[in-house]
């Protein structure tokens, strides 16, 4: 059995418990962009429920040309107005480089993508440049709270990054 | 105090149960890629664990060039194999067009974005599309299993799409 049918399974028993359905905009009016790391299971790190909050994921929890159209959406046709960013410590995107990721896309590929890798070798100064990307972007209209976190895999804890 | 600070208050309590650090790589090699929809907790719909996949989410669980590079690096450097695509019923995708919300941009910031807000009028339809897309993908190396759903938000359940 596939990891994708085991995931199913799982499904059903999620189902069978199953209350909803829940209005669609988020009841907490807030926004959470995190890394994809799999350790990083953001409803219970932030104690959030199942109606509460957007979560937008990516390698790294950086902010891309998509993470802006996630959160113009999120903010202008779904009503959040908080934006919470989410790193974390042992981050994959700090073992490697564009340059050398996009090398080996090269040599493995043949060709090399559009898009950068974003790595980073500084969690903390990542945090602080997606901060400045939204701040800086003109179709997120909502700037009050914005606010950037490192999550530690080893305690579950958030830090503020100021 | 924000909403913000309530997920701080509850991050306390979630750090105070901790068990940690788990190892880096998702333990299930699977990567799922969803929409944000506040009321989709991929963990739970999936009966997933910390630290067995990676999840990317954005605004439909759409595949931008974003995806892309999260789904690559996932696969190339931290050993992820299948793929798990979620949209869901009642999406806020479904309620316009990306015509209509870029010329809400041009009225109310004086400007254009240059990224599509990616809507569209048939979820089943854009699970197909978001599959085509990793399926046509040079830089995703793995497609032995990369399947989409549409969760259903009022009975919590998963349909495949095929």
């Amino acid at each position: 059995m596939s990891v994708t049918d085991e995931l199913l399974r799982n499904n059903e028993a999620y189902a069978a418990g199953f209350e909803g359905p829940l209005p669609l905009p988020p009841s907490k009016h807030v926004a959470v962009v995190a890394c994809m790391d799999a350790r990083l299971d953001v409803y219970r790190a932030l104690g959030l429920r199942e109606g509460e909050a957007h979560v937008i994921r990516n390698a790294g929890g950086v902010i891309t040309a998509d993470e802006v159209r996630s959160l113009a959406i999120s903010q202008r046709l779904l009503g959040t107005e908080e934006i919470v960013l989410v790193h974390h410590t042992d981050c994959g995107m700090l073992t490697f480089t564009d340059e050398e990721f996009a090398a080996t896309l090269r040599q493995e590929v043949g060709a090399e993508p559009e898009w950068a890798a974003e790595a980073f070798a500084d969690v903390a100064e990542d945090v602080r440049r997606s901060l400045r990307r939204i701040l800086d972007d003109p179709f997120i209209p909502k700037k009050g709270s914005v606010r950037g976190f490192v999550f530690d895999v080893a305690t579950g804890k958030l830090a503020e990054v100021s």
